[in-house]
């Protein structure tokens, strides 16, 4: 047996490449006490690392170059040195882009509840985003119009069912009319606009009729700008993800943030790790509405480690189709 | 006797000329019961009055064409016809751009306490805007900094000298060296930055050597844009003015929006009319720290009515020097 992994080849300038990823082989690694050697089954693939491939400025550090690329795992534990963890447990890590190593930090997750992979989707980081940045920033009150963005994806679609079974109009943002279709017809929004059908503001217009009060932005760039005019008064946004600036060699540039004042709005932006400490709270919730069928989901998988960077490519172009996992074994 | 008024003659497109104003004459109102007549002797220009001049959608209706200018003034009363008010007392009124009015909504003010027309500045929306949007939206805890544009001003000065009382390192940012001085000697700032000296980024670094924890906001444009930059991780934002939008036929571009998402910034629009129900408790505290001596103030004058408009061009140009007023009397 020997390790495979992808490391940071290169840092991408614009759009990410599959130039700036490298796959390496390596031993198994041996693991220290208190640790145990897991085999990764599922890894997550997220928007936030395309963050981390650059070295500008962000939450967080970037990977270094030649280091292997970050993210979340779910795996099977092989040797435990943590009297807390027996082999065969099934474990959520952060081991990153690799079919095995060894984890310090490990949270035992039960197959018997939810699919593995649900603890990288609605039961994991993306499900405690939606709920911290609906429930604490966005404070939606029944009644009002909840909008978000990428709503078809692992955090857009958890906001929206969030936004529904809290009393609101929930108000999608999707690219195609396929994703449009998912979310309000297998998600239950109230509306979702097809960003890419190209009438933006008449669309948006059509589908909140009494305005937004809460705008949750996964994207940033064009779409929050168009929200900013569509906001009501003491509207709330919440900046969870610029994914539309990812990419970008010059960022958008933002022309109604006057809105901000005029309508006395509240933009807050959010990261899931700020809210650590309550993430029991999200879980307890989130578990409970996915027993009771309340929390749908989906996935698009990618299969094999070496398909990880298309597999990142593909989320970052909006070609993905709900939550976007790797099957390493 | 005749009222004399400055109306509204045609909408500005870009920078506010004289034309767009129009003085008339007109006989003496006949008030109502419940109204005083009121001899108005200050009257208060502020940049909020430029909004008021378009008819582009914002926070209050704007006047309209042929309409007497709006605005706030400190007056005597000559008739009354409300039973808590007598002759003679001081009042502070709504009446707008005129020398006479009849008023229902009147406030006594006190002349042995202090100047009139500082119920016009410290004492009165101004002094109540820069309370607020401190303390309720940009939240200063002792030792961190707080950065407000337009430092000089009537809101600005106010909210530099508050962050001091409560423990802050207090960053002006003005235009003109002449400006600056009064604002680190006289109202004992920490520091201030000329943006009109052309290192704008390299001036406010050298200024908040700890970033900036706070930014009051009063103008908007580029230098919110390049604030953002140097706002440090959960900063607070108050978006209290955009005077650089106001005369401006484009938007200005905000290039750095991104850096909400990166340092988890909470930005908020503040008008000072959302916290009506608490101006007492503002108008208390101020009133205290004037009495203390705690509290300075500046005031630039412009000599009677036909020269308001003048007076609101300067002051949307940043000619003025501290508080605006126009004496009527």
């Amino acid at each position: 047996m020997e390790n495979r992994r992808v490391v940071l080849a290169s840092r991408p300038e614009g759009a990410v490449s599959e130039d700036n990823f490298r796959i390496e082989s390596a031993p198994l690694p041996t693991c220290g006490d208190g640790e145990v050697l897991v085999r990764n089954l599922w890894l997550s693939l997220d928007p936030y690392m395309r963050g981390r491939m650059s070295d500008a400025k962000s939450y967080a550090k970037g990977v270094e170059l030649g280091a292997t690329m970050v993210g979340q795992t779910v795996g099977e534990v092989l040797e435990s040195k943590n009297e807390k963890i027996k082999k065969g447990d099934k474990v959520l890590t952060q081991l990153g882009w690799q079919l095995y190593g060894c984890a310090k930090e490990v949270n035992k997750i039960d197959g018997a509840r939810a699919p593995l992979t649900y603890y990288l989707g609605i039961l994991g980081m993306p499900g405690i985003t939606a709920y911290f940045g609906l429930k604490e920033i966005g404070q939606p009150k029944p009644g009002e119009t909840v909008v978000v963005s990428a709503a078809s994806g692992a955090v857009g679609s958890v906001v929206g069912q969030l936004a529904k079974l809290w009393g609101c109009r929930a108000v999608g943002i999707a690219g195609g009319r396929q994703k449009c279709d998912y979310v309000t017809r297998e998600l239950g929004f109230d509306a979702c606009v097809d960003y890419k059908a190209g009438n933006l503001v008449r669309d948006l217009q059509a589908a909140c009729p009494k305005g937004a009060d809460v705008y949750f932005d996964n994207v940033g760039g064009e779409i929050l700008d168009t929200m900013l005019r569509l906001t009501n008064l003491f509207a709330r946004i919440v900046v969870c993800g610029m994914i539309a600036e990812y990419n970008a060699t010059q960022p958008y540039a933002v022309k109604n943030l006057r809105m901000v004042l005029v309508n006395r709005i509240k933009m807050q932006g959010m990261i899931v790790f700020d809210w650590k400490e309550r993430y029991g709270e999200a879980l307890k919730a989130l578990g409970e509405y996915f027993a009771q069928g309340k929390l749908k989901t989906r996935e698009s998988i990618v299969e094999g480690l070496e398909n990880a960077p298309r597999g990142l490519i593909a989320l970052l172009g909006g070609r993905n189709f709900g939550k976007q996992l790797v099957k390493l074994a």
